[in-house]
């Protein structure tokens, strides 16, 4: 584990469903903008990745829910580079509620490097090398 | 008010909110799925059309609510072309309960004819003339 | 119109589309943090609202599109009071791009005040009230 | 695993992200129209389940992305009982393109059983004998 991201965010009414708390597909959209934020606070935004034709599709995402999340609850969620290597690597997240502290959630996602039409990087990348740069400079 | 092509779809769990009813704006997905079964049934799946480079962005849509939708309703979404133009159509839809024929919703959605660039088509286009041989055939 | 309240959020990957803009659902969703966020400021949150009875479901909606919004876009959405009376009230909106000051869209949604039964609130409420109060004000 | 149940549904247009493919959040919606459809298929409807009081919020959740779903491919959604527990239960995913009977996913989700107010169910109750029944009935 290296660098922690943390970011807020508050709650949609779009984003509970009728037991009264969070659809459990939306803890995956937090993870998204958790990543977003990360590439970004490291210096390059996702988007100038896509703009140079590297994607990264997700492989597997997992998520384990401890406590729900509420509408217009303050949210902490905080990112983190899990493992990198030069086709794949993987993110984890952990969401708090800022109020009381709790964690309400954590989970990972595994990542491919693809470029624009969809096929594995197989050498090292500059995505890949700015990532292991960072983590060396530590 | 040419052709009108209703079609069945089920409500979602994913689709409530904590009010214990539909969200508002999932009603705009359903008529776009609508307008997707109402090119396939007229003869050309709106992927075609994409692949063809004419898109549809939406420019205007409305909805007025009369009844809400809930979780595992059965609703006929109910679509016709209002209007049609070179540069731009209008699609009106109708939500009704299969179970007890109640009209939940209704609304239009106007779209802009461009090309991949974004660019509004200004001359009588294939999917122009296509809808208009439709009605004329009629 | 009276108060405007103006708020801050970054479009999600979640909210793009095939056609690499917003999906124009979305855009009621961001309506909606309008109104929360509107709420929260004049002093009363509307998660207040709904514990104390007072429900305000949406029984009409309109957007007109101007120009897309695109994925990691900063947006404003600008929220007022465009009507207010016993038993429903109007907001208006405004979508503009922070970069380039465009305005994205604009629209309205309508409500009816209703308590938790879902029957439509006939008499001064206090919701009501404070709004009307808050106009007298200025 | 016992019954397998599948059903058949049509990506969205919703469901696609500027990659050009579904946005990978709404596979655990389409998990949750399988798991409901699962229910419904052996004889009682969740919202049945919600109105005798049985909850079953998801406590974990996990997918395996193989293969894009792209817009209007027709999917097929097969959903099973890996396992049933008095207080929790586990059921599994896969997820095809009809076209070319490519698996494109798999996933699990964890369910608890909890009352109206959140609280563990401990004793065997009805969904879970219900359940139980069928498993032996085979």
């Amino acid at each position: 584990m290296y660098h922690e991201i943390a970011i807020s965010l508050r709650v949609r009414y779009s984003e509970t469903d009728q037991m009264g708390i969070v659809y459990y597909a939306n803890y995956l959209t937090w993870f998204e903008i958790g990543r977003t934020e990360y590439c970004r606070a490291l210096g390059i935004p996702y988007t100038k990745w896509e703009e140079e034709g590297v994607l990264l599709p997700v492989v597997e995402a997992s998520c384990r829910y401890l406590s729900p999340a509420r509408y217009d609850d303050n949210l902490t969620v905080t990112t983190w580079v899990e493992e990198i290597k030069v086709s794949s690597m993987r993110f984890g997240y952990r969401i708090e509620r800022e109020e009381d502290k709790k964690t309400l959630a954590e989970g990972t996602t595994r990542h491919a490097f693809v470029d624009k039409e969809g096929k594995l990087l197989r050498r090292k990348h500059p995505f890949y090398l700015w990532i292991q740069k960072l983590i060396e400079e530590k």
